[in-house]
């Protein structure tokens, strides 16, 4: 079933209930990196557009000028995300793009944007993999694409001095920080989020810079839920009562 | 001057005032590992020896017998170790080694630990260096020996599913977790230490298993100082108030 959420932050997104639902991960990446005037954003593996939805609500709240492009390999997803776009009348601010990451050039310039948000699929090739090739599998397992496709199209399409911001598992940290160095892209804010304070982490955010010096700053820890099972300030602050899972 | 200091755990230990005093990262080293019946320890860079000194108490409390060897370059800080050593009756718990980690082959039998410890100088290189090479500078900067020695000198101590322990910088934790995969040192646990709840890490502590399968546990955070500025509960229980400093 095709539903229309409120954002709660002026944007609404057209989801489609027996596909992928957009989680917590995704408005954590979105919140992550420092939005710049100007920014010329990628979001690789959009799904249905939810980060630059939520970002684009965040320039226009900061009156600066920011354009979004979303790619998505999944033929609904992108016609969802495109649906959003045209629903909340930002033909000018977000270009949906219907295609492969693998193929990434074939549909974008090199070196043409300031910052890349990705939200990869986090689980190794077929590990867990229940069932076919359907739009969750496809967005949870790495099977149309690997963690190190999205880092080479992403620091392919940065220039410079751009950022390249990914959420992901802390499983696969030991694999993630070499292979962005691999890629020029040195990592430079790590953030872990641990679900309450006694627990470990089970989602990173971490920012690149193509480029950059070597030299990691490890945030403070991003607690998701109190003491008493309620979100934290920090969650609600980003987050309202709009709901995704873990 | 040389001091001698109650650990609180029933050993105690020579330091030289004027010389490199222990901090509060070689306390969470020596408590980071969880010690196994049986476990032959080697702690690198051991300078005045308090990581086997509070290890051995941590063993003799639980009742399990472990025995450590300590190797350390710096005569006066080796010299200490032993007198502390002689002075705890440990003869036969722990043994203290003048040598150079870069030649640990010439000291110490191949993968004939369970266990590796180390704490070794942070700072890269000659980076805002003052002075001469100095025990406090040798202890703090790369001068003696760098990073790699340490993980390969280490990597060569360990049997197969050994362990290595690691205290250090969140800085170089791009540099370290490739590091510690090349030397087939497979990084399983890391918890990242924070000064207060809302600061940036200072410090890390990892584990990598020798031979062992990919996938980390980021713990949760350890959190250094309460909001009033005391000691949390959990450093507390690990320490006491037997201080050093950052």
């Amino acid at each position: 079933m095709i539903r229309l959420d409120d954002l709660e932050n002026g944007n609404f997104i057209y989801q489609d209930t027996d596909g992928f639902l957009f989680g917590i991960d995704a408005v954590l990446l979105a919140h992550y990196p420092r939005l710049r005037k100007g920014d010329e954003v990628l979001d690789l593996c959009t799904g249905s557009g939810v980060v630059p939805l939520i970002m684009e609500a965040e320039a226009k709240k900061r009156e600066i000028e920011v354009h979004f492009t979303g790619l998505e390999l999944q033929e609904e997803a992108a016609g969802l995300a495109a649906r959003s776009v045209r629903y909340n009348g930002l033909f000018d601010k977000i270009r949906i793009l219907r295609g492969d990451v693998k193929e990434a050039d074939r549909y974008l310039p090199a070196a043409s944007f300031s910052l890349v948000t990705v939200n990869p699929p986090y689980i190794k090739g077929g590990h867990g993999l229940i069932g076919s090739a359907d739009q969750r599998n496809l967005a949870r397992h790495e099977i149309a694409m690997t963690l190190e496709d999205a880092v080479r199209a992403g620091a392919r399409a940065l220039r410079m001095r751009g950022r390249f911001t990914m959420v992901h598992r802390p499983g696969r940290l030991a694999e993630i920080l070499p292979l962005l160095s691999r890629f020029q892209l040195e990592p430079k804010r790590l953030r872990l989020v641990h679900p309450g304070r006694d627990r470990e982490a089970n989602l990173l955010l971490v920012e690149a810079v193509k480029g950059g010096n070597p030299g990691l700053s490890v945030e403070p820890p991003l607690i998701v839920y109190g003491e008493d099972g309620s979100y934290t300030e920090e969650l609600l602050a980003l987050y309202g009562k709009k709901g995704g899972s873990l």
